[in-house]
C-alpha cells in the first residue's frame, strides 16, 4: 500500500551547467531523509522520500519542479510542515516554494482560524462592509496616553484598535498596565457608543510568557490579540486558539527574508495559505502604495488565498495597512471588497483629532460602500 | 536624561535617484515609532527613535548606515529585539543587518547559554579536542531501528547523537516511543564503554507540544534536546534552559531566507550571535564543502562569534554539518580548533557497520589532535 502523497511546486533556478534534474532530486532527499540515496534501506526509498512528479523549463534557468511528499512526513504538525516545505532548502538558493496542493487530512488537523470572516462579524456585529483598525503608537509613550488614543479612535467608530507591533513589554508602558487601562479605554467607549470596539493587545513573546500575556489578556475581558506570528513561531498562533480561546491578528514581521523574488516562499502561499492554515483569523500585510514594495497583484493574491475555499477553513480577513492613506481607502474597498479589514495608522494621527479622523475613515468607506 | 543606546550597523542599497539618508532615516522610523516624524510626541521623537549616526559609502550603490536605538525599546526581551532589529525592514528590500554593538545590560537579561562549552566538556567528561555528533535517519524508519542505529553510533564514541531535525511524531516513530527506545539505547551503550553518550531528541513543536516533550525528555534522563530554534521561535531555546534545564542544540532550519546577501541578516550575527544570546549551546549549520553554499569564510566567522567574548555569556559550540565527509574532519579540526561540535550523517552511514564507521570518524579526529 502506497502512502498517501500530496503535491508542492518549487520555481528552481540553475547556472550554467547546472542540471536541473539533480537539483530537484536532491531537494527531495533534502527534505525529508537527508542522507544520500544508496544509504536508504529500501522501503524508506520508495516510499517516504520526495518525489519529482515534473519538470518544465520556464526559461532563463529557472524550471518548475512538481515534488510529492507522504503526507505522513508533515506528521499533522505545523512545526514539521514548515521543516518539510523548506527547512533545510532555505538554507541554499535558487528555490522557491509557489504552490501547495494542500491535503485535506493535514488541513483539517492544523484547524485553521476558529473566528475567521464570518465569525468575527458575528462577533463584532458588523454584517457587512470591511472593519476598520488603527494601532496605537508609538513605542515610548506611556499607557495613560495610549489608553487615551485607544479610547478616541474608538469613540470615532473604529473596530480593531491593536497595539503597535513594537509595544511589548517596555517600561514607558508595561503590557499591563497597558492592557488595563487600554481595555478600560475601549469599555467605556462602548458603553457610550452602544459599539462592539476591541481593543487587541500584543501578547508576542517567549512561550512562558507569551501564556502568561494571553491569560492576562482573557482575564481583562480582550478576545482578540495581535501577534508577530513569525517571531513567535507560527505554531504560537494556533497555541492562542487552542489554549487561550482568542482570535489572532497575525503580523508578518520579520517574514520578509523569505519572501524574495529568487528565493524563498511565495507570498500568497506564506501569508494567504500558512498563515491561515496556522489558525490567524486576520493577516496583516503591507498595502501597495504604502511605505513597502509589494505589488497590487501580490497583496489581492494574498486576499485571493485567505479567502479562498481550503478544504473545511474557515476563510481568514486581509488586513492590509503599511501606509494607507484614508483618501485612498475607498479606491482599495472597491477592489479589495468587503471582507477585508483595513488598517491605517499614520494617517489617522496625522489628522490630529483621533476620533474626528476615526469618523472619518468610517465615513470614507460606507460612502463607498454604499 | 538621554536614553542609553546600542549600535546597530546596516548596508543600505540604493538604486538610481534613491537617497541613501531618506532610507536610513525610514528604517529608523520603521523599526521603532512607525509613524511620519510629523505626528511624534516631542519627547518621543528625541528619545525613543533609531538614530543614523554615520553613512558611509561602500561603492555600487552600497552604504554602510550606522544606526542607534534605545535599549529600552527592545524591553529586555528576545521576541522584540528580533523585531527592532529587523522586523518591518524584512519586508523592505535592500537592507542587511550585518552588526550590532550588544549592550552588557541586554545580554545579561538574555543569558545565552546556561552550559556554553565548558559546561558541556564537564557534562560530556570531555576535557580537550573536538565533540562528534551524528543524526539518526531517515524518517519513515521505526522507532526500533533508530534506536538500534542510536546505540551502533554510542557504542562507536560519539558524544551527541541527536534526532534528524525532521523527525517529529511520525507515526513511523512516534516521539514519546522514540525517545524511551533511544534512551534506553545510549543507556546500554553507556553503561558497556564506561562513556557519556547524550542522545538528543528533537522537541520542536508548538508551545504546549514542546512542553510536553521537554518534560519527556527529562523524565527520560535527557539533558540535552534538539531545536529547530528558527520554525519554533526563536525564544524557545531560553524557554528549554529556563523552564526545563535543557541543554539545547539549534538547528537553522527555515533561517535561509535571511542570509542572503542582498538582504538580510548576516550570517554570523544571525547564527553566532542572536542564537547564542538566545541560549544555544550549539549551533548547527551547514559547512563549506558540503551540500550548502556557505564559504569557509562564512563558517569560519560563524564559529568565531559563537566562541568571542560577548558581555558575561558563555562560548557556544559551533556545530558544522551538512555533508562533511570523515576524510575531510581533520583538517576542518586543523581550521576551526578544539571547541568545535563535527556533525556527520550521511558520510557514517555510508560506510556501512555504525560503530565501526563511528570509530574511524574517532580515530581520524583524534589523529590530528594529538
Amino acid at each position: 500500500m502506497s502512502e498517501p502523497r500530496f503535491l508542492a511546486r518549487y520555481e528552481i533556478r540553475v547556472g550554467p551547467g547546472e542540471d536541473p534534474v539533480a537539483k530537484v532530486e536532491a531537494l527531495c532527499l533534502e527534505q525529508t531523509a537527508e542522507l544520500p540515496s544508496e544509504t536508504l534501506p529500501d522501503p524508506i526509498a520508495a516510499e517516504w522520500i520526495g518525489r519529482c512528479t515534473s519538470l518544465e523549463p520556464l526559461g532563463d534557468g529557472l524550471w518548475l519542479a512538481g515534488v510529492s511528499f507522504p503526507e505522513a512526513v508533515a506528521g499533522g504538525e505545523l512545526t514539521q510542515l514548515l521543516n518539510l516545505l523548506f527547512g533545510n532548502s532555505s538554507l541554499q538558493s535558487g528555490i522557491r516554494l509557489v504552490g501547495v496542493d494542500w491535503p485535506a487530512g493535514l488541513l483539517a488537523c492544523l484547524g485553521g482560524p476558529a473566528l475567521g470572516i464570518a465569525g468575527l462579524r458575528t462577533r463584532l456585529r458588523v454584517h457587512d462592509g470591511p472593519l476598520l483598525a488603527t494601532a496605537l503608537k508609538p513605542v515610548g509613550l506611556d499607557a495613560a496616553s495610549l489608553a487615551q488614543r485607544c479610547e478616541a479612535f474608538a469613540r470615532g467608530g473604529l473596530d480593531l484598535i491593536k497595539d503597535d507591533h513594537g509595544l511589548a513589554d517596555q517600561r514607558t508602558a508595561p503590557f499591563a498596565e497597558r492592557l488595563a487601562r487600554c481595555q478600560a479605554a475601549v469599555t467605556r467607549a462602548n458603553a457610550a457608543t452602544g459599539g462592539q470596539a476591541r481593543y487587541c493587545p500584543n501578547v508576542t513573546a517567549g512561550p512562558a510568557e507569551l501564556d502568561r500575556r494571553a491569560e492576562a489578556a482573557r482575564a481583562a475581558g480582550c478576545d482578540t490579540v495581535l501577534l508577530n506570528a513569525w517571531i513567535a513561531g507560527l505554531a504560537a498562533v494556533a497555541h492562542l486558539r487552542d489554549a487561550h480561546g482568542l482570535a489572532v491578528l497575525a503580523h508578518p514581521a520579520l517574514t520578509g527574508g523569505l519572501l524574495r523574488p529568487d528565493h524563498g516562499i511565495d507570498t500568497p502561499v506564506l501569508l494567504g495559505e500558512l498563515f491561515r492554515i496556522a489558525g490567524a483569523d486576520a493577516v496583516i500585510y503591507p498595502n501597495a502604495g504604502g511605505r513597502f514594495a509589494f505589488s497590487e497583484a501580490r497583496c489581492l493574491a494574498i486576499a485571493e488565498r485567505l479567502r479562498a475555499p481550503l478544504g473545511g477553513l474557515r476563510g481568514a480577513w486581509p488586513m492590509p495597512g503599511g501606509g494607507m492613506s484614508m483618501d485612498a481607502a475607498p479606491q482599495w474597498a472597491a477592489r479589495y471588497g468587503a471582507d477585508t479589514i483595513f488598517l491605517i495608522g499614520g494617517d489617522l494621527y496625522r489628522a490630529g483629532d483621533l476620533t474626528t479622523a476615526a469618523q472619518r475613515f468610517r465615513a470614507a468607506l460606507e460612502e463607498r460602500h454604499e
